[in-house]
C-alpha cells in the first residue's frame, strides 16, 4: 500500500541525497538539493500551489486566497552533511500537506497562505546560514562569488548550476513583510520527551553569541618541568571549559565549548597554545552579555592562576527573539482543540523564523525529537509525533486564516 | 681567533642540520647525523681515539688504556625536528675534550674510556628511543624494518643508506657490561637555574607511565540539549585534566597532558569524543602505580558525573632508575673540587643513562638551561655554564679513573 500525505512525501524525500549510513546530503546549491526541490515544486503544483523558485534560491508555493498580505509557513530541505530525516524537511512538508487538508476541508482562508522552503538554512557548505530568509527579508542583498566549499567549487559556479548569482539575493526581497510566519521543526533536543509532551509551542528564539579563544602557554618538558614552572595552555583551557559550566549554570544560560585544538600535542611536551570555541546561548539579551562577561572574568582569573596570556575573539551575535504572543496563544489553543499536550518552551537552536520573526509576527511549534538527536542520521521523530505536529500546525492554520 | 676545545667543537656541530628558526635536525639515520658524525670521528682520531661505528649506528671511540671493563662517557647527537643545540650533544662533544685534557695533563687512567654518541635517543622519526643504548645493553637485537617516519622512508631504507640493517642491531651487543656509565646533559628544565646550582649531581633517572585516554560522550545541538541532558566528552576530558594536577600535587608526582583531540570539534556541537593521553613521572615505582590507581578512580568518578565512558589503554613503562651512590660521591667531590655549587637532583627526563645504568653504576651531571628551555631553538646553556660542566666531568673520570 503506497503511503500518501505527510507520510509519504516524506519517504518520497528520502530519495535525495541519501547517503550509506541513512544520512542525507542536500547541500546548498546542490544538485541533490535542486532535485528535491523539482520534486517538492510538482508536489506543491499537485496541491494547487502556484510556484516559484525565486532568486535567492527559495522555492515558494502559493496560495492566492482572501486578501492583504501572506502567512508564510516555512522552513527549508537543505541539510548538514550526513544530516538528519526531519531538520527542515518536516516543516516544509507539513505545510504542503496543511495546504491539502484545508481544501479537503473546503476551507477558504482569508488571507494568501505561502508555502517557503528556504535555501541554505544550515549554512554547512559556504559557512553562510539562513541564507533565504534573509534574502526575502531584505536583510541580505549579496555574498562573495568566491566563497569555496570543501572541494574548492565556488559558491559562485555552485548558483551558476542553479541560473542563479550571488551579486543578485537582493531580488528576493519580498514587496512587503507578511502577515505572519509559522514554523514546524523537531525539537532537536529533549525536553519535550523527557516532559511527556506531544507538542512545543516556542516563547523566544535564544540569542547566540560565540567566541573564538586562544590561550598562551609554553612549551616545555613534562619530565624536567616541576608544576610552579609550567605555563600550560590545556591546564588554562580545561579550567576555562569547567569553570564555564559552573557559571552558566549559576547565569542561567547555556555554555559549550565544542572545539579545542592543542599545539605541539607531543605526549611529553607541555601544551604552548590551546584554541577553542566558546557559544552561549540564552532568552535575553542581558543574560547573553553577562555570559560574555563572566567569559572576560574567567579568563583573567585563570591566566593569572596558570601564567597564561589570552585572546578572545567574538565570531558572531545573534540577538535573541520572542515569538508574537497571539501566534504562541493560538498555537496552545490549537493544540488543546487536537486534544494533545503543549508547553511552552525556548528554542535554544537557531531557525529561520529567528529571521522573519524580524520582520512579522512569527510562531514555532516543536514536536519531539528521539533521545534529543538531530543533525546525524540517528535523528527521529516519531511517525504518530509527526501526524500531530502537522494537526497543530493545521489547526492553528484554521484559526490564523479564519 | 678560531675557538679552540668544547667551544670550538659545539660552533663545529653547528654546521650539521640546522635550520632557518635556528632548530637542529639531525635525526636518526638521516643525512645530516651522519655527516655530523664523520666530522665527529676525525674529531674523535684527533683526540687519539679508535673509532667505530657499530652495527646499531652508535659512534664509539675508544681510549686504549689501562686495563678491565672500560668507563663509558655517553650521549647523543641526534635531535628532535628543530631541536636545540645542547640536548644530547654536549655530552657527547664534552667527553671527546675530557680526553683532550686529560692527556694533556698527561693523566695515564686505570682502565679504558670510551666516548660514545648514541643513535636514536630521541625517537622523533621513527616512534623508537634509546635505540643505540639498548642495542649496546644488549636489550635490543632488532627493529621493523618496515617502520616509516613522516615521509614514508622506512627504516630499512633508511638504515641501508648507513650500511646497516635492522635485524642486526644485536650485533652491537658489548661483550661485557662496562665498569661505568656517565653521561653530562643539558637539566632541560628550570631546576638549577633557579636555585643557583652550577650543576646537578642526579640521584634517579624518574620513571614513565604513559596512557592512552579515549571518552565517549554524544553528540548533541549546544542550543537544543539541556545541561542535565549532556554527555559532553570535552567537559569529561577538561574536569580529568584539572583533577590529574591536583591528585599529582598530592600523589608527589608529575602528570602532563599533552595531547587532546575532539569530536567532531563543531562550534555548536557538543563533544561525543575526546581522545588525550597521559604522562605521569616519578622516582619511585610504587609512585607511578599510585599514578595510575589515582588515573582510574579520577576517570570513574568523572565518568559517572558527566555520564560518560571510557577507555585507558597503557602506551609505555619506563621503571625509575636510582644512579650510582659512588658515582654520586665522584661527582660531587669532583664540584667541589671546581669549586662550584652542585645540587643532587632527580632528572625528570629520560636519557641514555637509564639504559645503560641497568648493566653498570651510571652517573649524570646536569647544567643549568636557560628558562629551562629544551627541544627548541630557543634552548639555551650559558658558556661558562658549559666550561663548569666539562670540568666537573673531567674530575670526576680522574677521580675513577685514577
Amino acid at each position: 500500500m503506497a503511503t500518501t500525505g505527510l507520510a509519504g512525501d516524506l519517504a518520497a524525500l528520502d530519495r535525495f541525497g541519501k547517503d550509506e549510513d541513512g544520512g542525507f546530503n542536500r547541500l546548498a546549491w546542490s544538485v541533490e538539493l535542486r532535485r528535491a526541490l523539482e520534486w517538492l515544486a510538482e508536489t506543491m503544483a499537485e496541491a494547487g500551489l502556484r510556484t516559484e523558485l525565486d532568486p535567492a534560491g527559495n522555492l515558494i508555493g502559493r496560495w492566492e486566497a482572501g486578501s492583504g498580505a501572506p502567512l508564510i509557513i516555512g522552513s527549508h530541505l537543505d541539510t548538514v552533511e550526513s544530516g538528519g530525516r526531519f531538520d527542515g524537511a518536516l516543516g516544509v512538508l507539513a505545510g504542503v500537506d496543511v495546504v491539502r487538508r484545508l481544501r479537503a476541508a473546503d476551507f477558504v482562508p482569508a488571507r494568501p497562505i505561502w508555502i517557503v522552503a528556504f535555501m541554505d538554512e544550515e549554512g554547512e557548505r559556504f559557512g553562510t546560514a539562513m541564507v533565504g530568509s534573509q534574502a526575502i527579508a531584505g536583510e541580505l542583498t549579496e555574498l562573495p562569488a568566491e566563497l569555496e566549499d570543501s572541494d574548492g567549487v565556488t559558491l559562485g559556479a555552485a548558483m551558476a548550476g542553479w541560473g542563479r548569482s550571488p551579486d543578485r539575493l537582493g531580488e528576493a526581497r519580498l514587496a512587503q513583510p507578511p502577515w505572519g510566519y509559522l514554523e514546524l521543526h523537531i525539537e532537536a533536543g529533549p525536553v519535550l520527551e523527557e516532559g511527556g509532551s506531544d507538542v512545543g509551542a516556542v516563547t523566544v528564539v535564544a540569542g547566540i553569541a560565540a567566541f573564538e579563544v586562544t590561550i598562551e602557554g609554553r612549551a616545555s618538558h613534562a619530565g624536567s618541568t616541576p608544576f610552579g614552572a609550567r605555563r600550560d595552555a590545556l591546564l588554562a583551557a580545561s579550567r576555562l571549559v569547567v569553570e564555564l559550566r559552573e557559571r552558566a549554570v549559576r547565569g542561567n544560560y547555556l555554555a559549550t565549548v565544542g572545539r579545542l585544538a592543542v599545539e605541539p600535542g607531543g605526549i611529553s611536551v607541555i601544551a604552548a597554545r590551546a584554541t577553542l570555541t566558546v557559544d552561549f546561548r540564552a532568552d535575553a539579551a542581558p543574560r547573553l552579555d553577562a555570559a560574555a562577561a563572566d567569559l572576560g572574568d574567567a579568563l583573567a582569573g585563570i591566566g593569572e592562576l596558570t601564567g597564561t596570556e589570552y585572546r578572545c575573539r567574538p565570531i558572531y551575535r545573534l540577538e535573541p527573539l520572542p515569538m508574537d504572543a497571539e501566534l504562541i496563544a493560538a498555537i496552545e489553543a490549537a493544540a488543546a482543540e487536537v486534544g494533545v499536550r503543549c508547553l511552552r518552551m525556548a528554542s535554544g537552536a537557531a531557525h529561520d523564523a529567528m529571521v522573519i520573526g524580524r520582520q512579522a509576527p512569527a510562531g514555532m511549534i516543536f514536536v519531539p525529537s528521539v533521545d534529543g538527536i538531530s543533525h546525524s542520521p540517528a535523528e527521529r521523530t516519531r511517525a504518530e509525533q509527526v501526524e500531530i505536529g502537522a494537526q497543530v500546525l493545521a489547526a492553528t492554520v484554521r484559526r490564523l486564516c479564519a
